[in-house]
């Protein structure tokens, strides 16, 4: 990001980063045929298909999260040289480097099989980003913004921290390895708004927006009940199940055993429960992450 | 099946015959720490983990599909020896083998990512199969019996055509690799259901039971809509998503391309579809069953 004009001059767009979350795989597809529809006057885009052999075995990935390999110290560490670590220095080349990128904006598109709808993920909240979910709120009612903002971009291992602005667009619920429509049309529709949005804020037409608006702070992330031998002994709690973004409250039921008993969570603040029973979180036996509900101000 | 009698000895409840299938994994651990559970007076029960090194890598299976190997010239093919093919030579071993079972009746049980509920499967529609249906749907409204009766149970290739007897019990949706707690409730009361029919079927005891009831024949396959060099160009319309056993008639959409065009269904019955858009057809560009209804006879 040019940080004297402020300007976005160049967006990428990526997809495929998990290879078995296919609505951004379709999208790129779509948009490679069809440039248009991604162009915008003010700034340049291009499209990044992040982790091709994945997507051909049908798999998350082959070796390692392809989403985990962007801290700094990984890039720079030539050890690291499985698949997805070299996939990571690939991209970091054509779109970064992390810390000097000559792209200022990273869309990445994610799929999840948790009932999150169309939920935009920002990685800080500065004026840019605070407007950006703002105008994206208003434009599409159903989106959800969640902030991640707990570490600075650049601590952040995410694909979209290679540059100083990105987001990702994380939409669900969708089985992994299939599409469904509505799931791709509202990834569809997020991106169109996010792509508008740099454009008017690049040409300084950005209507007025509400002075506020809610959204979800990461907040922590709880695991599937285990055993002393760290053997899953429960799941997520019926009542819990496709209510992403449905508060608990302390002592609300939020797994049940296999013997039939029920794990109440315990906490000092209303949750938010999002990622709930995602699966590619079960190789860490996580259940779901946890939000607070906040304003953010415009 | 002993013929004399009709009597069923012995039962064989399988899980994980697809390894991301988790319902019935877990249930199997259940069962086997609380044997209880599936025992009944009149047979014996014994449990068997039909893909445990699919369920340790996370995957539907390592070499080929398992639930497709049980097919009379391919369990006697000696040169069919991959993992899958392998692991089913030694389950015909176990519980058949197949035209002459030591086992009476299989309960194969299997997760779906499509919407349809607690399906039972019948691969042919013989009086015990018939009134098991009708016992099935009594004590459990919300129940679906699809008949998958289309050859014999000898010429069918699934691991429930080891035995003369045998049922697929089939519940979604659920994501690959994840449990929900509302999918294994309805497996086990599913299952605890069709135990108690063989118990009652043995000691002739049945209630009585209703004369007829609707069921699904299947009818055919469609395919995704695929280009020319066999490219996937459109998905499953989503007025169809997430409907499955609702009816479709000629004319109806049942595809969207991904240019936006929209693909009706051309025929000349009313159909209703299932498996819609379920994950694991995805690697044969399979997009939906459909079946007739029909009324079952008791």
């Amino acid at each position: 990001m040019n940080t004297r004009t402020n300007t976005i001059n160049s967006v990428a767009v990526i997809g495929g980063t998990h290879g078995n979350e296919f609505s951004g795989i379709y999208l790129l597809r779509k948009w490679q045929q069809n440039p248009t529809l991604i162009i915008r006057d003010s700034f340049s885009t291009q499209t990044v298909f992040a982790n091709p052999k994945a997507f051909e075995e049908n798999k998350r990935y082959l070796d390692c999260d392809l989403n985990r390999q962007f801290s700094l110290d990984d890039l720079n560490n030539p050890e690291l040289a499985n698949y997805e670590q070299s996939r990571a220095k690939a991209i970091n080349l054509q779109v970064g480097p992390k810390g000097n990128a000559k792209t200022d904006f990273i869309i990445d598109l994610h799929n999840t099989t948790s009932n999150m709808g169309p939920t935009l993920i920002l990685l800080q909240s500065d004026a840019f980003n605070r407007k950006m979910g703002a105008y994206v709120k208003a434009k599409m009612p159903e989106a959800v913004v969640v902030l991640e903002d707990q570490s600075t971009v650049e601590e952040h291992y995410f694909l979209s921290s290679i540059t100083k602005q990105g987001v990702i667009v994380e939409v669900g619920p969708q089985s992994q390895s299939v599409l469904r429509q509505d799931v791709l049309d509202w990834m569809e529709e997020m991106t169109q708004h996010i792509l508008d949005y740099v454009e008017l804020h690049n040409t300084g037409s950005l209507p007025t927006l509400p002075a506020s608006y809610e959204a979800f702070k990461y907040e922590e992330t709880l695991k599937l009940p285990e055993d002393d031998k760290g053997e899953r002994i429960g799941m997520v709690h019926r009542n819990i199940q496709d209510a992403d973004f449905k508060p608990i409250r302390s002592g609300d039921p939020v797994f049940t055993l296999f013997d039939g008993k029920e794990i109440c969570w315990i906490g000092d603040y209303e949750a938010y429960p999002h990622f709930i029973n995602e699966a590619a979180y079960y190789d860490n036996n996580l259940a779901m992450s946890l939000a607070k509900k906040v304003i953010v101000e415009v």
